[in-house]
């Protein structure tokens, strides 16, 4: 059982809440939200909504077994912002998260971040944990990766993005992000889910591949419970029979996830589709049907990536994605974050892989 | 086994690449396609691509079993337009057909066309046999309905379209369509691909809930095979696992077939949603995606619609959604058709349902 | 509107309860099953099932617009059994029909027909008309084949099963084949499935690669609706995710099936699968899980089918399934048709393939 | 890459072999499992399989990255048998894993062990910690239900399977548990998968419910790589388009991981179908098709079941099970273990629920 108490909570009614809850037999919980204080009845109680209810200082009390209550639109009808570094996520400006699948070494996303700040990306991705389907494939470089990936987002202003496998990590790697992935195998790792949550930090959350809308809000709800109202949706495709793209990127999943969440929703057309050549139309797409935000898989030689690299995008694909998008976004209302040019003489790749087209090729 | 002959083709050297495609054991037939002729050789033969390709007059020989020819990007890769009234489908306007589910009476359909036409329409669609999961729920009206549907287009200036479900019919149905509708679970109904390719007039080809992109355009294949190029592929959604909405529309598959087939794209994102909040954003995400034109449902009455009424869109909603593409299409170098409004004034519908909101009430 | 008459339904009473459905704005029509007489409204009547309930002669009034009532297990509790040839679908004895994919000439479905016929088939099947993805695929010998497959099971006793494609072709099918199969792609071509309805010979019905059993048992209902209760489901597996399987063999349906209609369910595990390993594996499942009978492709010599080799069955292979199904069978209370063998010492093949292998061989 | 040893692998071998692989920049493993001696490259190396090949003591060298090596048939084909208490699975006697999704009360787990131990079950299920779509739902018991689980096992005979959701309680849960669940939503949760197979004791993989063939045998090639042979794979279901069931149980899986690896197969027919009347001929079917176990969810009062009672078998229903699988399971050559009933007399349930109906009632 959900309840929300009238503002302010008085002290008093809160637990005079919490004790008629643990009376039904609930484990109870204070939620606090920005758009609310919540007394949290959990597991399997007598669900008497009606008493509770007319409780002082209650507002109303709901039975939430069945569906999300923290993360639908009736309980923060004006949307949720989530701030991320200098911009907001849900605001007028697109986010928009670019960088590498897996950090491979300092050149690689140091040269992604500056080309991507300078072409209107908000929050750079890279990854450092990385789950393959293979034990045999490159796992990302952990820590090491994370050092570099921070590094890079100083050196640029950009905050960072990354994914986090497993719950006894969030603390570890909270000092070097901003925002922890959940990535769409994890959807639904329930430890990692509360584990994020507590920790406060924006999460962006990637819908599983086989995950229902109904399901992935119910996965954003574990992390609210937390008191964490900082929870970006992430769309990036869906399991399907067809096989021209890797997944099946459903958009339609953003205009049914505004319809019953507060939360902001992104688009991550790069695994969304797998194919380079799909990347920027979906983009697009992604934008005129109201996403908030786009996650795009950029890496300076993706023909030598360790991991996606045919998904990825080129730094000058990268440039072209925001140039295309910029229409769009202001035929929808939006806007795409200014560029930010000066340093962008200093970022030709040094290293290892001078000669092998970093930069502006293809 | 597919050969493409120079052009001119020379009657002599047409002659001998049929006889030696017989002599290989195929079922031979010559296609005359606006982007080149054809000599096909059909069914179960020897494959010897060598020797004919070695013929006078050939340009190439293909074996064609597991993949299309004729409609791949290959065979005219500047792309197909397709002719339809007064424009030209794949070209800069986008094609938008609208249009009521089903044909419901003579009010229903002239309310609907005279609207549509108002607002930027470029095509009349309507159901005059409708293709029913249930044998009780109501199968259209037939050929009276399609009498009324040609009427409204006569009155509007608009072509119009129109489902066939059965090779027996086209011919009779020919004089009162502008435009041949395969619906989606007839993609594969191959007598009926065959009798509307023999007819020549344009065919929008609905995907099937299940078929995959390379099923589709083999589909398409069939018609062309007929020696008719008019044909305009349309994603109406696939089924995946999804509940949320009726149909998962499949945008990706925009950018796809454009990357593998010259044929017009259009999307319906009244059946690829089945919803109709979803509709208008979703539009714009097709526009944005790169589709050539739109189908959409559109109901003067959706609560009374006698089919799909969830997924209709009202007048008013109609005309949002006009203006919402608007500027979305000119952010990709597209636009649509102008509106002509004169005659609206006397578009007040008439009739059994006058007081019930027919009109622009929403 | 379905409406279930007492019996034996009076002429009057039957006259009465029509003229009540037309005024309600039905379309009306009476049809006699062997489980009861039935007047139907179709279409978009007023749905009065009060009034027309309590009419002299009324068992029950029922709306059917979303699930099936004709087909539905409580129209007939006990069960239907078709009577196919010396053997009745639904009883005791599973249904075995066999064949190959396709007829391709005398010798392979005479080889084929002795051969299943010794080792316990019940029926014969065979492709005369395909449906192929590629218009280049051999599509099937057509009437020729017919006749071919006709002669094989005089030859042999067994009834023949073959594919029909269109409405138009169900009259001049007729007198060569004992049982139409409407393909899995055809589930929903409204057109055929009444005119098959109005043969009133046996229908085996496959279901569509994306539909639900709900659908599956509403295109059954389209067929007992023209008054042909022979109609015999088979599960051939669904369109999924999962590539190791041509399609996924969902014998959940077969309990599912069971529970929800009075029709034998037949399983087709070489569709089902499309690999030659698992069909056994399968068929046994099939039979374990309640099926009727089972639908497997055999060839003399599957490495040069002209279509589905790679899902066909040895001759060898067949004999191995048969005597593999014959303990489950016992083990859930059926039993095999017992093997007839005196005339099989004939069946070598003779022609032009006598040295690759026909026969025994694997 | 992956390099097997010859028996005996000399040390000396082994460390130059290791040695071959770091130069080559992979991260090196040694793995030792029954059937053989591995070293182990992962992640981005040389892949210069050809001069590791030609190495001391080698027998082969294959690079592993998109497929399964440990885990493949080819590794073991005389396939691997998992001793689970007086059990062994993968042999002639089926395993049968019964209890009730969750540990709910003392008598609830003493009653269902007891029963279910008299009735041929080899294995009590049980959860303690339950992974549920919604945060509100009941999470289980934790620690309290494995210590009343691990108590029925004893008492009964019976080794215990539990579900482990993160890393970190493998440790403190190893004592309590004879074999580690990893459930469908964790089958690709690698750090998991590592950490139940650095544990060595069995552990049951649940296919994910959008996870093919191949992805399920790489999440168990991360276990073995370990050193854990001891894998026990079980299908349960996958995500489609149908509805009448709450999963596609795909039995298909069955032959083809019996194709493909050499683990044992096990089914759940009660997740895979998700409806009390499936359960039982879809276990017959598994048993069937090749299945070397089942799963199924038993409760005393299904009704009443905190989790999943819709699935659960009343306790005569289990027995009915086991009835009716035993001479499918002769058929295919399977047996059966024998029911052990003396102590049965003293099972009646005792507590709260004792007026509901536990025990034999329907």
């Amino acid at each position: 059982m959900i309840v929300k108490l009238s503002l302010p909570a008085s002290p008093s009614a809160l637990s005079a809440v919490l004790a008629a809850l643990a009376r039904q037999g609930y484990e109870t919980k204070r939620v606090e939200l920005p758009f609310g204080t919540f007394a949290v009845g959990l597991g399997d109680g007598a669900g008497d909504t009606v008493s509770v209810g007319a409780m002082e200082g209650v507002v109303w009390a709901r039975k939430g077994s069945e569906r999300a209550v923290l993360a639908a639109l009736e309980s923060a009808p004006a949307g949720t912002e989530v701030s991320l570094g200098a911009f907001t996520i849900g605001g007028e400006t697109l986010a928009v998260m670019a960088g590498p699948c897996s950090v491979e070494d300092r050149d690689q996303i140091q040269t992604c971040a500056r080309f991507v700040a300078a072409y209107g990306a908000t929050a750079l991705r890279g990854g450092a944990f990385k789950p393959r389907t293979s034990p045999y494939s490159f796992q990302g470089l952990g820590h090491e990766a994370l050092e570099m990936l921070a590094d890079a987002g100083r050196a640029t202003g950009l905050p960072v993005v990354t994914e986090v496998m497993e719950p006894c990590e969030v603390e570890s790697m909270a000092p070097l992000t901003d925002c922890f992935q959940v990535g769409a195998r994890s959807m639904q790792n329930f430890p990692l889910l509360r584990e994020v949550g507590r920790a406060g930090k924006p999460v962006l959350l990637k819908r599983g591949p086989s995950a229902t809308v109904k399901e992935f809000i119910l996965a954003a709800e574990y992390i609210l419970l937390e008191g964490n109202p900082n929870v970006i949706l992430c769309e990036r495709g869906i399991r399907t029979f067809e096989t021209s793209t890797r997944n099946t990127l459903d958009l339609n999943a953003v205009p049914v996830l505004k319809a019953q969440t507060h939360l902001p929703v992104m688009v991550d057309p790069s695994h969304g589709t797998g194919r380079r050549d799909a990347v920027i139309p979906m983009a697009r797409a992604a934008v005129a049907a109201g996403a908030d935000g786009l996650m795009v898989e950029v890496h300076p030689d993706p023909a030598r990536a360790l991991s996606d690299g045919d998904q990825s995008l080129t730094l000058a694909q990268f440039r072209t994605l925001v140039e295309e998008i910029r229409p769009v976004a202001q035929a929808v209302g939006r806007k795409v974050a200014a560029p930010h040019l000066p340093s962008f003489g200093e970022i030709k790749p040094q290293g290892r892989r001078r000669g092998t087209g970093w930069g502006l090729g293809e």
